[in-house]
């Protein structure tokens, strides 16, 4: 079973070594691991180099049975927009989602400047309203993998974007929640069989 | 044909009178605008409010024809989260998809603290590497909207998440495309037909 591995890892200055272990762990929990640094973008090509890394980590996505993002907030109160977009886009293809992140505190408490408005919700520093749901981010994202059953892994790791503990602790949940859709699958398939 | 209008708009103040605004101009295109800010969510139910938005906002999504995304920067350097995780969705649901953007600058330029690394390429001040394609933001989502044709709407709105100029603009972009769009399908229907 082939797992994408979304995050902010790939901007960190050993994102080849994160991939590396973050793959290692997968296959601990009988997954393979695909990490967007694993595409080999071509040099001799008259194509844009991000044009070609979109279309490879879309043929990632789309190959992919399952996806588990790094959700940790990314400079800003939220996640980083690439996984964002990526979680948006593997629930949008029906692929199971799973995210984790390593801030335990909820957005608002993230927000800068964030306090009461004249009618008591909660504003920043520009009067744009926050939400106050106790959600670790926007709503959407929460609500996605609520959805899903699973909720946001939120563990604290210090904020740390390549928090290999947390990131377990996703990988685990997957692996249980992944194997019960799978008996689930596989007991259908039996009975459609058995009715045959 | 119903085109679902997502962006940092619900967090303005004057939310309702901008999706108001936008649902007009829709109209004006042949649009009808879907604005997130139109779901009743009802108050008389345990469910939380949370979840309610989220199920109503992604009803709207599978409901809509296409989607007009406000990719402005938000808290940060990059666009606001819940949009981003809505343009990845629609995508993934195979929706034809717009955004546009009131801010002219890429995204290296709205990094704070970017400078050149040891090995030439871009840091942040954390030392998290930042892309340098010239892009509105992240490379997944230029690339969605350039893998579409129509790349992203950039125009100077002083950053504003409220012009509705900008806004117009993406939306006659959308009208055009959709057009042509629904053209070639009647025509290849008309094909299909002559050939039968």
């Amino acid at each position: 079973m082939k797992v994408y591995l979304a995050g902010p890892d790939v901007f960190l200055p050993d994102a080849i070594e994160v991939g590396r272990r973050k793959k290692a762990l997968c296959e601990r929990y009988g997954f393979v691991g695909l990490f967007p640094f694993d595409n080999e973008i071509p040099k001799q090509t008259r194509k844009r180099a991000d044009r070609l890394i979109f279309e490879a980590n879309l043929a990632m996505m789309e190959q992919a049975d399952a996806g588990v993002f790094n959700l940790t907030p990314f400079r800003g109160p939220s996640a980083d927009v690439g996984t964002v977009f990526e979680l948006g886009l593997m629930s949008g293809l029906r692929k199971p989602v799973f995210g984790y992140t390593t801030v335990l505190a909820p957005l608002l408490a993230r927000v800068s400047g964030a306090r009461r408005g004249e009618h008591g919700g909660w504003q920043d520093k520009d009067g744009y309203s926050v939400e106050d749901f106790g959600n670790a981010d926007n709503l959407m994202i929460d609500g996605c993998l609520a959805r899903e059953g699973n909720g946001i892994v939120r563990a604290d790791g210090g904020g740390r974007l390549d928090d290999l503990e947390v990131f377990e602790a996703c990988l685990r949940l997957a692996a249980e929640r992944l194997r019960t859709t799978l008996a689930h699958r596989a007991q259908a398939v039996g009975q459609a069989d058995t009715r045959n």
